[in-house]
């Protein structure tokens, strides 16, 4: 007799994460989830990428925090579908948490549908929530020694974002020490670098954005 | 038959806690668990306060990171005890890491342990390592909306020092909003305003830290 064995928590969210999968692919939904350091700028991102992108695409977002409703309002004043998860002490977003969140968002009203996760460089690298891939924004305050004292984090993220630019000037901080080091963990991770305060370098993010949703509706 | 009963995790991580703390105390040490989010300045604090003050007070290090060593390297350079810790994945430290790293500590030879947690404003403010007190790092460039964010960190830290304010013309973040938010979650929080960079403010910081160290020894 074969005893069946859940192995661990993370197992147990594969499989949650993958049936969200199922229901979002039904949707034709591109989903992503989105990861950085507290404060590393992820709302500001979503802020001017719906302002660019909402005439053309539909876009929800399901924010997550550990508490407060702060990030949800902003992106709902956006003029777009908004949800707040509060996590109430858990350092990340899980797929239980998604499925719960997706189920009071109209899907087949959605393009894109961007899961904004819990500040935090470390947990969320490890629970998937049924995206089609994870992004990352780096901000060039934290520093460039960050993919190396966090490499999960770089290593499962398909895009990093490397945000606040404009700061470069007057941090110590070199876009090429992070370029050589994230090599070595992610070969074919797509950088962006750009600034959400000046503008600088959203166009190249928001236009490549946009082909991946383009893309996953032709694919099915 | 009254059965014990583990409640949970963090009651058997402050059991470990308390039994640090005891050794601590009976080597007169005094002891900080120093919290932030990834990239705020905990090492660099870390390098100017050594310089400050390893003439007058022996210092010893524990630094903690998910993997790699480069944070002790960087604090073994500046001439005191520095011990590496790797979680090997867990997003903060608890009591039974800093037990097996203080063995291997000349704790008699020490006035104040830094306990440098991994960068992460969650996990680490729920659970103890046998510390005096935890003292925060906030930096200017991760926004003022941080306290209402993680409001766990603020309530348990008994400082907040608040960094990089050299960049303080170059972000969007108000010193006062802080200062307002930190009131709500904890009134009698200490609060320094200080720039690893420039040197500004660290003097504050430091004589207040070296008195902590002094009253500690006077207390036993």
């Amino acid at each position: 007799m074969k005893i069946p064995v859940v192995r661990n928590v993370l197992e147990v969210n594969d499989r949650i994460a993958d049936q969200n999968r199922e229901i979002f692919d039904r949707n034709q939904l591109f989903v992503i989830n989105l990861m950085s350091s507290p404060g590393a700028g992820k709302t500001s991102l979503l802020e001017k990428t719906i302002e660019r992108l909402k005439d053309r695409i539909r876009i929800g977002v399901i924010e997550g925090d550990i508490q407060c409703s702060f990030d949800a309002e902003r992106i709902a004043k956006k003029g777009v579908q908004a949800i707040q998860i509060n996590t109430d002490g858990a350092c990340h977003l899980d797929g239980n948490m998604i499925r719960e969140a997706m189920s009071q968002l109209d899907l087949s009203a959605l393009d894109l549908l961007v899961v904004e996760n819990v500040g935090n460089l470390v947990c969320p690298a490890e629970f998937k929530v049924g995206e089609d891939m994870k992004i990352m924004l780096l901000s060039v305050t934290e520093g460039d020694d960050k993919p190396l004292k966090y490499p999960l984090m770089f290593k499962e993220s398909r895009v990093l974002i490397i945000n606040k630019i404009d700061l470069l000037p007057y941090v110590d901080c070199s876009i090429d020490n992070i370029r050589k080091a994230v090599s070595q963990l992610n070969r074919d991770m797509i950088i962006f670098e750009l600034s959400c305060r000046t503008g600088e370098g959203l166009e190249a993010w928001t236009s490549w954005l946009e082909e991946q949703v383009a893309n996953r509706k032709r694919s099915k």
